[in-house]
């Protein structure tokens, strides 16, 4: 590990060019809710006028799902050594039913606040942690199923519906709301969202709200399939590369593309710290694997894991404020030889750590007899299940085997559990999959979890596109969203080759915002389609900024556009670079629709009807000569 | 156009390095099929062995499709000026129904041809055309309805096999043939392809040989889907940007890439000389927009367009060898106005170009009108139809509409006339069309166009992602291919934005290979999963060199993994930078492997048997209580 404060001020400071600079002509804007405090922010993409033969027409502004917080706000004081505001910091107070701890209640959390040759990597700013008071249970499905709409809930609604229901009664978005109906395949989605229909859905155990008290500085989302399709993106050092700065630099730069959570993967020394700096700068939640952290206390030894020092880390982590844990508890002894067959064995690290402590010891995987205990934990910081895979397929001929859907199963046992405690669960999914048996996937995981929301890795629909594995698996996440799953779990183009830069971050996130968007078009999610009419209506009418300025990524369409047509003319001109200026086919539809315009349908018609029809007759006269001939 | 021959010459000496260089440890292989002139080229990728416990497990060749032509053999002569060999030169000779004829027949191929301006652009050996004697029917679907198996057809059963029938004789091959079962939605895939299982989808109609008698140089190959998905790539310069030199590269470039089939929309001034390069040298067969070129000659303007000196563009472009012509027949003055409330009104240039002639004259489509005469051209060249779409959707607004649809039952009543004279037809597809509406339009195109094969331009699942227009069209690709769709035509990532680069078509091409792979997958060709199989166990075996070398882009997915491990020993290790060396699922996979083999599955279940029994009684009691308390 290279870190050093001062090269981490130094990178810090420079955050705020590549990763932080607003978007064209786009505006932070924040919807009030109803408290001074609940104040929800999205994205406003104005656009230019359009200049039609009556005169000019209004195009109004585009409201978009933003998930970059502060950073995008040339309004917000962005200070990384101070973290982020704690936006949260008041409900959670208020609620009186936590206590705020002398320090770290775990051995390892104290041991490396106590480290003082740690001093040089440490967040300054450590807030004491927060935990639930005795017998309090603090999660948001507690609250859901008591009936309480919170806070969040109600941020949640405000930030899914995107004002649509002032889109709706506005007469200048009466075109761009059209929209096709969807097949959401048993999904329920509401006309709009509703703060009480998030509290259903969270108690029903349908979505899940990753929040840890001790996180109060994310913006609340939800994930459940009657919500917008969200991603979570990965990042993580491990022991051949990358450093802290990258990694912070890589969760601002993930939120800005779109990234809806992000997982900390870390697997080097200093997970700790590094988990602290991005904790306290993160606008959206953060999810961990337990055991890899567990893993380098041992040394890299799967055979000498203990429930008491994984214990101690599930504490560690929750106390520091990660939103998700995934668990792999379904990794069950019996099910292990099930996968000696396979062309890929276990490829999931998780898994395949647990398979080798079971294995070793010759017991059942502790993280599956100590289920309950885990959920005391959970509960008390509000940490969600995100419910392991680790047995998921690495291979298309590994896809839907007995291995993968006994840990399902297991999964979905599990998930009754951890309800009865109250504590949130999804539950991750494979992985490789032909797309021929990617529906069987959601199905039989909305059966055996009861609804869980879905999260799963891709899947790759074929596995000989390595260095494309970003496209190969966003093909699969497209159709396991549209099916029912609620979370998308990226792949970069680097994934089996390599660890990504910030580049592959953002193909890998771009890839996954058309899957995931594609999902919430063909759900018919209520307003989906705003964003694509109103490019696509930029798009005819040659108002190439808005075209830019509306699209994933703004900045590489215009790169591109420009690699071809760089004058600043060439972005007001009525043709484009396809087919030059003089043979442009949405030129010639424009002269069409004036056509359409100046005479009346019926006219047309009828002024064609008299051919058409001595047409008609003459073909079928030559066509039945014709038959006789061959 | 700055194309000037001491330019092209060198250019073409510069091929070679980039666009020819043979993959690594790959050779290309010719299976010897019923004559001496009927060899079939394929690529043959060799693995390295893997080191067990027991001892060494030899790992077979594996054999892909090739489309990239005598390019990347280093036996053959590579000479552009003087074109590939003409393959087929003998088959068509030997059949007895063509002529030669003294020089061009169209008037434009006439003129061109006299004109001294153009030496400097021109191909040096050009041959005479070769057409239909008076009253004969040259057409591979009339050779096939009359029972006769050419040369072709057999050619192609070989390349559509891979000697899938060896390798099921091959004991080496028998874990890797493992497959799952697919869902062709009707296909009827056969266990291996014979030339008689050709002959019958010609004749059916089901499927297309695109094969121009004067276009010999071509390595046959068939669109139908009950064959393998093909994929369509598209050059073409336009006015503003482009060159010879640069679209012969790009063909050769496409062809490398896998690119089965290749459209030349160019819109230049010296089409006619481009497309004479392009051909004479390309191994794939080439299809164009003939419209495009008849605008050429009436300097842009649609409404000047008349059937005869189209007609003779069709001839021109005939004799020099097209193998398809895109048509839009079934653009009716009828349909157009059904287009002016659409968001994206007539997205495709030839639909545009047709729309506004039928409104300039108030008269029905020319192309239309005129069907029968143009079979008749067809027929004597064996030239393809590709109905054009010249209505398909635009926007994901316009998908499915009734202008869309209308055009397309019209093209099935074309298909029908096509079909009389024996002329090989497939149907063109959108566009932009979100999930969940795909699958309708595969259905209505096998109903309206009696399974004629459907060829689809992405489509698109939304708008919102211009830069990346590569996977969003993929991704409908992928599906679109699937449902039945014989052929997907590409889109790069600068589609909307510009004209592609190299980089660009290498990349929208490898989406597609993509999408195309899923689809055979998920349909269930069989064989197809060998490729995947055999990647995979590689990957599981850290046989770096070979995940390279078996995927779809080796010289990325090395570069890709170099970036992080870039030394020579890295390419052995039993690690990746993924997880680094002493973390590493594969490795821990291995070893649960090896404990599975070292014990039976039933020992393990019995010693387990107990225990879990004790500890199933355990959870239910807890959870019993649990319960009670929430």
């Amino acid at each position: 590990m290279s870190a050093i404060p001062q090269d981490f001020i130094r990178n810090t400071a420079r955050l705020s060019d590549a990763a932080t600079q607003p978007f064209a002509r786009s505006r932070k804007i924040h919807v009030q809710g109803s408290r001074p405090d609940l104040r929800v922010p999205m994205r406003e993409v104005s656009q230019t006028d359009t200049q039609t033969q009556r005169g000019v027409e209004e195009n109004p502004p585009i409201y978009l799902y933003d998930t970059s917080g502060p950073y995008t706000d040339p309004q917000a004081h962005i200070d990384l050594l101070a973290g982020l505001p704690d936006l949260r910091g008041a409900w959670i107070e208020e609620r009186g039913d936590t206590e705020r701890l002398a320090g770290p209640s775990s051995a390892f959390g104290r041991q490396r606040q106590r480290d003082p040759g740690l001093a040089h990597l440490r967040f300054e700013h450590i807030r004491v942690p927060r935990r639930a008071k005795p017998g309090a249970n603090v999660t948001q499905m507690h609250y859901a199923r008591r009936g309480l709409i919170t806070p969040e809930m109600e941020f949640i609604a405000i930030r899914e519906n995107l004002r649509l229901e002032e889109l709706r009664a506005d007469p200048r978005y009466a075109k761009l709301l059209r929209q096709h109906p969807g097949h959401g395949f048993g999904a329920r989605l509401p006309a709009s969202i509703t703060p009480e229909f998030v509290r259903a859905e969270v108690a029903a155990g349908r979505a899940i709200i990753p929040a840890n008290i001790n996180h109060p500085e994310l913006e609340p989302m939800i994930i459940g399939r009657n919500f917008r399709v969200k991603i979570n993106t990965n990042i993580g050092n491990s022991a051949v590369t990358s450093s802290i700065e990258e990694e912070v630099e890589k969760m601002v730069w993930s939120s800005r593309w779109g990234g809806d959570t992000l997982m900390d993967l870390s697997t080097g020394k200093n997970i700790h710290e590094t988990r602290e700096w991005i904790l306290r700068n993160a606008p959206v939640p953060i999810g961990t694997v337990p055991i890899y952290q567990a893993l380098e206390k041992v040394d890299g030894k799967p055979e000498e894991l203990t429930w008491e020092m994984f214990r101690d880390t599930l504490i560690e982590q929750a106390e520091q404020g990660v939103d998700y844990f995934t668990i792999h508890a379904g990794v069950l002894l019996r099910y292990v030889p099930l996968t000696a067959d396979r062309v890929t064995g276990i490829v999931s690290r998780g898994g395949s750590i647990l398979a080798k402590w079971c294995l070793a010891h010759h017991q059942e995987n502790f993280l599956y007899t100590h289920f309950e205990d885990i959920c005391e934990i959970m509960k008390a910081y509000d940490v969600g299940f995100s419910l392991g895979d680790g047995l998921r397929p690495g291979s298309i001929a590994d896809a839907n085997d007995a291995a993968q859907f006994a840990e399902l199963e297991t999964l979905g046992e599990l998930t009754q559990i951890a309800w009865r405690h109250d504590v949130q669960v999804m539950i991750e999914g494979p992985g490789h999959v032909p797309l021929q048996m990617i529906k069987e996937n959601v199905d039989k995981e909305l059966a055996d979890c009861f609804e869980a929301p879905f999260y799963t890795l891709g899947p790759l629909i074929t596995d000989i596109a390595p260095a494309y594995d970003h496209i190969t698996s966003a093909m699969g996440a497209a159709n396991i969203g549209w099916y029912g799953t609620a979370m998308l779990c990226y792949v970069t183009p680097k994934e089996h080759l390599g660890l990504p830069n910030k580049q592959d971050v953002r193909d890998g996130i771009i890839a996954y915002k058309i899957a995931a968007h594609g999902a919430d078009l063909a759900k018919g999610l209520p307003g989906a389609q705003v964003r694509d009419n109103a490019l696509s209506k930029a798009r005819f009418e040659f108002r190439w900024e808005d075209q830019f300025n509306l699209s994933l990524d703004p900045e590489r369409a215009r790169e591109y556009h420009d690699e071809t047509m760089p004058h600043e003319a060439h972005k007001v001109a009525h043709f484009c670079s396809m087919c030059g200026p003089h043979f442009c086919s949405m030129r010639i539809t424009q002269e069409v629709r004036d056509y359409a315009e100046a005479h009346r349908i019926g006219d047309v018609e009828a002024a064609l009807a008299e051919g058409l029809k001595a047409k008609a007759d003459e073909f079928r006269k030559e066509g039945a000569e014709i038959y006789r001939e061959v």
